[in-house]
């Protein structure tokens, strides 16, 4: 049996997880990243990390085909490096081509999120389709695009930043310094701002209650409170997942994947999102002979990145 | 020699060209479309205007090795069969296997935007780059997108729909029944509408006394009004760029091309609308390794869809 090794750098943690030829992940684990240590000490722990699966599971250095890692930032797939990450705070990082030689297994490197898609695409929730843009909500928002099986990246390694399309023209600032973009919008970030100013004109709501207690308001309280009838807490997340569907269609619209995923935390409230999703796709889209996009969840959660930097040497 | 021949299939008039082995588009011709006519009468009329293109040329008809059709709506550019066309009121036409029936060549079938990009990364604006996005902005907003040095259309044809992305969410309808869309803020129509209401809030401005008099406002003159110094054109057309700018950066964030091309009337005011888009572009677009595409104008006005619908069979 062979077997790859895919690791999910990220700015709090490094994981890496053990994948078999079937695209199993059979085993993972994890360190901290330290991130404002030399980028090198870094590269040392993931071929540590690297090692040490190896050894926990029983598997011979010469089983292993190939590296992958997901980074954060900006990589240049094609050379290996990192050339940007604020996350990381790393600047042109030849990461591949040290852990290759640490190792001395061929590295393959690419976007966490893009690697995410890639996952997804090979064995989660779009297993068999060639084209699918992921769509993470969590803190930002992140996405991946997959085009004839493969990762898209642009000529500069940097397409798919769906967060930063604007959506509202001059509105919301975001944190890249435009306004009006469908992360400041759309992402758990925005929802919990949105909330928290509805909480304000509504002192009397749940709303305003859980944004008094101890544990203050978050994404998942916010949507359990609609849920649960409050109408202040209904008015935000209609209105939140309205700016949902309309980057969503924008997506639809744009490229006409076979699927767009919802992944992220927002993936937690499964058909509570879906649906209004799908009916304002099924209005809005462009689609003249009406045959839309699959939009579904994500089926594999933070596995994703691992799994798919596993799967970037095949 | 050998020779293509380009149709592009409007729904006012069907033009056709001659096209040579080193992509010069040798002559030309049209006649109108009729497009309330029964499909197969504007299927004839195609094939007599490629006889006729042969015939005053002098080429002889086994000198051309294939037909390429553009045709607005949506095309199975793999069937050959528009899908859905509301200018021609198409529905399901097989149009390819018509063509190729009548003319015994092989026919080649896409949508005329896509046919447009084609063209300008093939022999204009994008010549050798293998990535470009073209924009087309008239009476709506068009776009092609080309990835790989191929027409990219989506699994269901339908993609490249940039006109209708959501840049200010709920706002101004769409003629696609979104509300917000980048083609009701950014089309030349959308020029007129906003200068329109300014010229009525500024009854002594150049623009009021454009929008009285014969010729009314057009595309042209509100520009040029702006450019001579009329405070209310030029409010209204910095805040046109503005919107057109957003646009742009999101086709960047999104794709990353090579390049993002601007067509149609909007390319006719060159410099004036290149260069704050590019400074919008520098500004805002996520390109953390600071590679921006290069942003231009299109090269081949009209000809785009002869040309492109020419080099389908390449």
């Amino acid at each position: 049996m062979k077997y790859t090794i895919g690791i999910d750098l990220g700015g709090t943690n490094i994981a890496a997880g053990l994948v078999d030829e079937e695209n199993r992940l059979l085993a993972k684990t994890s360190v901290p990243t330290h991130a404002q240590r030399p980028w090198r000490e870094i590269g040392k722990d993931m071929a540590a990390l690297a090692k040490a699966l190896l050894h926990q599971e029983g598997i011979d250095d010469s089983q292993v085909t190939s590296i992958g890692v997901g980074s954060p930032g900006t990589p240049d797939s094609k050379q290996g490096v990192v050339l940007f990450s604020g996350n990381l705070g790393w600047d042109r990082v030849p990461v591949a081509k040290e852990l290759s030689r640490l190792t001395g297994k061929p590295v393959f490197l690419a976007n966490d999120a893009n690697c995410a898609a890639l996952a997804e695409g090979k064995v989660g929730a779009g297993k068999g389709l060639s084209s699918l843009v992921l769509v993470t909500f969590g803190t930002g928002i992140g996405a991946g695009i997959l085009l004839n099986g493969r990762i898209y990246e642009g000529f500069n390694f940097g397409a798919g930043e769906f967060g930063h399309m604007v959506i509202c023209s001059g509105e919301e600032p975001c944190t890249c310094g435009r306004r009006g973009c469908w992360e400041a919008y759309a992402s758990m970030t925005a929802l919990v701002r949105q909330a928290k100013r509805t909480a304000r004109e509504h002192p009397r709501s749940v709303l305003s209650r859980l944004a008094h207690s101890g544990e203050g308001l978050n994404g998942r309280n916010v949507f359990e409170a609609a849920k649960g009838g409050d109408a202040a807490a209904k008015g935000v997340v209609d209105r939140f997942l309205q700016y949902v569907s309309d980057g969503v269609v924008n997506v639809i619209n744009i490229l006409q994947p076979q699927a767009v995923l919802i992944g992220g935390a927002l993936a937690n409230e499964g058909e509570y999102v879906l649906s209004p999703v799908r009916k304002t796709a099924e209005r809005d889209a462009f689609c003249r002979n009406n045959v839309l996009p699959r939009i579904c969840c994500a089926a594999l959660g933070n596995d994703a990145g691992i799994l798919g930097a596993a799967l970037l040497g095949r």
